[in-house]
């Protein structure tokens, strides 16, 4: 039973939470050693699931996604390495207070607790997950694809086995095998405390409306480039090119591109000529279509993400019908204006309601790794706790510590009895 | 419909976000002046509201915060002026981080946007919410008890007229009537971004189990004392004396004590003693009853809490016996240890897993005033977002803006390329 792992791992993660940062870090490096004594292992059983797959008619993108080779871990020993350099997370005093004579608060950091992680297809993603969970004192429920489960199984099996030899609490990770499973685990609100979903739209969706567990993550990924009548016409190019095209399935590349109706006729021939050369179908609205030959946008497509080779194109009047746009339609992920003028910059940064706003740079910088977070679990829309890529500090919280000696509440009640002095020692 | 009124309140939302602090604090300011001018018709609202109360029968602890007399009028004004005191919690640039030459990452802190605060009978509640959540730039819809809909008619009138004619946005604050239109509320999951309960166990769970919308608060508050073997007698009884007597129908009053069974023999008879004289029942289990003549404790016990003159006893082996049963039966609320050894104390304060763990001192310490945090709007027991006492800080999150000059991701990929500096420039 799902149930009786999970309290399993609950009961882990109260002793997980106190390890020192030197014994995570350990685990963390045989963990990497131990992944490239046994990566023939691992390719191995990536190869049966590769062979399944094509038998399966798997699509191109699925079976590149599902590969793991010699590179794939490679670059997932080289993540841990770079999380093994990375402070540890836990144990920060934010905030150390005398509230009177003898007794001190402080606000400590420490790891949120029981993770339940569901991610498709790419088995690095199982190693990533798990180490952050680990390097952040968490313990996790995790559960990747079908498509995967000889690599996840082989790899979870050498993660669990190495880290719970390195000192970490037997029970603190456990690989979850049916889908049936993942249903009864988005039922155990009590035991776990936050769900990361990995994977397509649908499938966060998913996980979001079955489960009355916090989940931490993004559905669409709609994204905008405003290009503002102050733009460099090259510069505008360059970031709108950039942001659709760099990567365009991937949920930070742009959907929608806006621009300043005094910008348009001179804009719209130069970057219709950069996406034609690179295969890009261009919807514009009516107003985009006085300009260029293209295909008709509508109210349809403000709400599209596309994540593919097409853009919508939109002429509005002025910056704050961008900004409606955008807060409207868009899902509140990563959006970026073009522009010389340093006011309309800051009231489009002001006014967007997205967890990232860029200025003149590509929507594709959102991303942990590039904000040098370290690595990431994802990338988050919600409006609490972590916003934007989250890395290890969101899989933290903090807790308050009191300490007296004697200490009661009846003497600082009703008149002329003693009063607290609410002393800053540290505040972060 | 309450949609119009939340998509106003969603509007308006995006302009408070960028309320500077001045603007904030002036209208604070003419809304506690505005609070005194019109006392009389307040006083005279909360007048019909008893007159029914007491027509209605309402019980005398609910018509004991539902007046709403001169003293309550002054605490609250007093209580917008601690406000307008802290500092804007809007604005502040947590991270801020070269990503290359020119790329400049910046992490500022920002109000969630919408609130849906839901409260129960006591008006002032009304009054410090919505100034908290304009302090932190928020939007409100607010709902109030039937039983207190003049005062808070009244109340809110004030509130949002003199606020909005000192420069906040129209629609930033409006005050919901009926059950339903809180139902209707509560299913506005794509307007509304944080919902604030203030009231029973009962209203809270009821408000969690009804939506989809991020819930802020706890529901029960099952608070515990552990009296370790080398305690102090006389801190032990008096902390456990103040934790359950000083105010018994509070959350953070303790409903459970735990003791070491070395110390029990000694330790029973002085704490009966104190609480036979203020009252309270003292419930036992089997271990306890050897010692002392009191009821009977069960199972049932460890999960109640009384919030009244009534306490349940339990012996312990150990240390790990007290911390095994409190984070199982407990409600991660706030719980206390009382011991000389120091080595114990921290093992407790480490493995317990609540919101406010305290050392030698009463549980009821647990509260955002005592901790210095100017005002709180509730406690919780979330493990994401902000946990135990929340004020102002915990009505905001953040937003990543990124500002560059052309720069785009293609430059950074592959070999040989580009490279990030992540030099940080400020980190707090």
């Amino acid at each position: 039973m799902i149930i009786d792992i999970a309290k399993q791992c609950r009961e882990a993660s109260i002793m997980t939470s106190t390890m020192d940062g030197q014994t995570k870090n350990k685990a963390l490096k045989m963990v990497a050693k131990a992944l490239k004594e046994n990566a023939d292992a691992v390719i191995e059983a990536n190869s049966k699931d590769l062979k399944k797959a094509r038998e399966e008619g798997l699509g191109d993108a699925l079976y590149k996604r599902l590969k793991f080779d010699g590179t794939k871990l490679s670059e997932s020993v080289e993540g841990i390495e770079s999380l093994i350099r990375l402070p540890d997370p836990v144990g920060v005093v934010q905030i150390e207070r005398e509230l009177d004579d003898g007794l001190i608060l402080r606000r400590t950091s420490c790891p949120i607790g029981v993770l339940g992680i569901v991610f498709e297809s790419r088995p690095d993603a199982l190693v990533q997950i798990s180490c952050l969970a680990l390097k952040s004192g968490n313990a996790v429920l995790l559960k990747g694809g079908a498509e995967a489960m000889e690599t996840n199984g082989v790899l979870a099996d050498i993660i669990i086995r190495t880290s719970v030899s390195a000192g970490i609490p037997k029970g603190w990770m456990s690989l979850l095998q049916t889908r049936d499973e993942v249903t009864e685990m988005l039922s155990l609100h009590d035991i776990i405390d936050l769900v990361i979903p990995r994977g397509s739209n649908e499938f966060v969706q998913y996980i979001m409306r079955n489960t009355k567990i916090p989940v931490l993550g993004h559905a669409d990924g709609i994204c905008h480039v405003y290009v503002d009548s102050k733009a460099d016409i090259n510069v505008a190019a360059t970031v709108a090119f950039d942001s659709k095209c760099q990567y365009p399935s991937v949920c930070n590349a742009m959907e929608t591109l806006l621009l300043h109706h005094d910008i348009a006729g001179e804009f719209l021939p130069v970057i219709k000529e950069r996406f034609d050369v690179a295969g890009v179908e261009v919807r514009g609205d009516k107003e985009v279509r006085k300009y260029i030959d293209c295909l008709p946008a509508d109210e349809t497509d403000w709400h599209t993400e596309y994540n593919d080779l097409i853009v919508s194109i939109k002429i509005v009047k002025e910056v704050d019908e961008a900004i409606a746009h955008i807060n409207q339609y868009g899902s509140h992920h990563t959006d970026a204006i073009v522009t010389s003028d340093r006011k309309t910059a800051k009231r489009f940064m002001d006014l967007i309601d997205s967890a990232n706003v860029f200025w003149n740079c590509s929507t594709r910088f959102s991303d942990g790794f590039r904000y040098g977070l370290g690595a990431e679990v994802g990338i988050s829309t919600n409006k609490i706790h972590a916003r934007g890529p989250v890395g290890l500090e969101g899989l933290t919280i903090y807790k308050w510590t009191l300490e007296g000696n004697g200490h009661i509440v009846a003497d600082y009640t009703g008149s002329g009895l003693r009063k607290f002095k609410h002393r800053d020692m540290r505040n972060a």
